[in-house]
């Protein structure tokens, strides 16, 4: 019988050497999200198919992996359609499991709660380099603040830690999707075309300003509504030198009622308090072109971009209305993700240190040794080990000579190895 | 639309206070086992169907969660048995994943290759107070080395941790399965009813001797076989002031040729290195009735046992043929597994307590603050997060009262919790 060596499609066996970034990159999330006072959780890999499919979770909802029923609950004679067959799935991201873990524990958690949450999601994805269906997210989200003071902690929270994992010149792109609605309202857009819109409205760093507008002339958008919209944009990126919160300030003066002013001050604010702490250490930019596909965001939306990785590194935003769909009570809450394999990858490719790590040290032991004579390894092993050290403790190869260039190559230093014949023989 | 809260049946939403024990529990495993020369590693939590069902996971094929196939490869109109619906499944160990992924990498792994893999797995079993359908396994392997090292290093390496973790008495016990087919040949049962009389066995410190007896009877062997059996479990217990090796040296008498020499003396060199590097912080004993599960065992077997804990906290043993069942060549290999979840459980019922965790305190932040006293909560909250401590910013709630009294019950010391109140009020 030979069984299939390589891994189910799509999803990926970690070597050592990954992994220990993946180690240290985890441990560094886990310290610099506890120092903000977020508190680790963990929800089931697995959850109800229909809290899966309630609609939350846009186009994830068509990628996900089911999960057959069990025992009496599953009659193959019965069987019309997929759904008979299954009654839970593999969770596509950590939104929604969060969501129903906080219905159901409310009574036992603080108001407001900083959760933390990293874990593997998966997404029946087509197969392509990079991307994978099975995937670390690592969101943190809080729940039950309606203030912007949320925003501001899960955004120096983000950048804090990102800056800990030495990346540096990143830019947080913030926006609202009430201006993003009252732009659209303003020029004429009517609300039942508006996702329409931002769907197109989204691919401007990709087609530029004339593209967009080609687009939405050829969706049937009026001349009218498009020379109108494009105005607004026009306007805000001919004076970047004003600085953010004067493009904010143009469009509170310019939309007039059709922005709601606490949002407005609420960004003002966000942007504000973050220049004035963060001086220096990244940029935060009002961007009214940020779009963010998720259908279940109402109120901020926000991205971190870093110049040696051209899409997102970080995204996320407010979602006042989920959690309501568990519970009944509408819930203010809003969470920043940050993209685990993208930074994974990108410390890959800049072969990244670990900083501090232990000294290595490996004993090779030759076959046939006495109990007295392991025994005396293992004693100073044990020692070595306490003071911190990493040591291999293995019996000596036949090919010695191969098996110390192997450790050589796994970092272990040529005076680090030592060996430890039988004493009979020396 | 009113969704599920609950997770589904026999999964659990981890808590903030288990999950620090978590997480404490988890980096002591990590930084414990790398001192050990481990190599974390990890494998898709989704496997080929075919691997899962491939005669190595005993009793748990029957358990496993099935993951619906996906697209055109499903078609319900041909469907006529469960396995047409279905090519991947959740694992339910982490055995048959590493041996999948040692032979997936051999060529890029050193020899012996020594493996941590921590991970969450999934068995469809009767939901049962203290026993989930996911849960937490830790395994330690060493593949690619035959001799006893490598017994003695996961031994080592695993009661050390469990020290580590302030457990302390407990008993390492230890047998080897090719000692069990040769005290049952010797005595005269048929090779084809070892597992039969295996099982029985298992049951002495339940139903003791006699219950053993009785059941062989009932069985249908002969009083002889039973007789002969018997009574070399009576001499063994009855002698335990001999040391263990005294019981093991009696066996290599009385059994003669029916013992493999090379097991016999690898096991006593085990017990015996074991005992002299390690004197004092645990006992180790030969316990010829021990006989552990799984069918893949190939020869020493062992388990760690805590008064606490009526069970088992460990288990593992030597199973040098699984590996070549995918590469085809045959591997020697040996592994240790703690039980993740019920030393969780032991330390949650000890009121555990989280050595050195650092300072937490709360800054709140009265609602309508300026962005000026909004940056000046920052920066403070900035420097002390920086020195180490944990700093939860929050809104202060209407119910400051309350606030605190949740704060306090969550570990924040009242005279850690500060008031920041606008200015202006002051």
């Amino acid at each position: 019988m030979v069984l299939s060596k390589k891994p189910v499609t799509g999803m990926k066996d970690i070597l050592p050497k990954e992994m220990q970034i993946r180690d240290y990159v985890m441990e560094m999330i886990k310290d610099t999200y506890r120092r903000f006072g977020f508190s680790p959780i963990e929800t089931p890999c697995v959850e109800h198919i229909e809290n899966l499919c309630s609609k939350q979770g846009g186009e994830n909802e068509k990628l996900i992996f089911k999960i057959l029923k069990r025992g009496e609950k599953l009659n193959l004679d019965t069987v019309i359609q997929e759904d008979d067959l299954v009654d839970s799935g593999l969770r596509y991201d950590l939104t929604v499991p969060l969501a129903r873990y906080y219905a159901n524990h409310a009574n036992e958690l603080p108001s407001p709660f900083k959760s933390l949450q990293v874990g593997s999601v998966w997404r029946a994805d087509r197969p392509q380099k990079g991307r994978f269906r099975q995937f670390v997210q690592c969101d943190i989200d809080i729940l039950g603040d309606a203030s912007p003071l949320a925003e501001i902690e899960l955004i120096m929270a983000t950048t804090t830690l990102l800056g800990k994992l030495d990346f540096k010149d990143f830019i947080v792109r913030i926006n609202d999707r009430k201006i993003l609605k009252a732009m659209a309202s303003y020029s004429g857009f009517q609300e039942d075309k508006f996702e329409l819109v931002f769907i197109i409205l989204d691919k401007m760093d990709k087609i530029g300003i004339e593209g967009v507008a080609n687009e939405l002339y050829e969706s049937g958008f009026s001349e009218v509504a498009v020379m109108k919209y494009l105005k607004l944009f026009e306007t805000l990126s001919d004076n970047p030198e004003n600085g953010d919160l004067s493009g904010l300030k143009y469009l509170q003066n310019t939309l007039g009622d059709y922005l709601d002013k606490v949002s407005a001050d609420n960004l003002s604010m966000i942007i504000d308090s973050l220049q004035k702490t963060m001086s220096g250490s990244f940029k935060i930019l009002f961007d009214p072109t940020l779009v963010r596909g998720m259908s279940y965001y109402t109120g901020t939306i926000f991205e971190i971009e870093m110049e040696e990785f051209k899409s997102s590194v970080a995204g996320g935003g407010r979602y006042d209305e989920m959690i309501g769909k568990f519970t009944g009570n509408q819930t203010p809450a809003c969470g920043f993700s940050i993209g685990f394999e993208r930074i994974i990858t990108i410390l890959l490719d800049r072969d990244f240190r670990i900083p501090d790590t232990a000294e290595k040290r490996a004993f090779l032991i030759e076959k046939g040794a006495s109990v007295e004579r392991i025994c005396e390894v293992m004693t100073e092993a044990t020692a070595e080990r306490e003071k911190g050290s990493q040591v291999l403790v293995s019996q000596m190869n036949k090919n010695k000579k191969f098996q110390k260039e192997q450790l050589i190559g796994e970092g272990y230093k040529s005076e680090n190895i030592k060996d430890f014949y039988n004493e009979k023989l020396n």
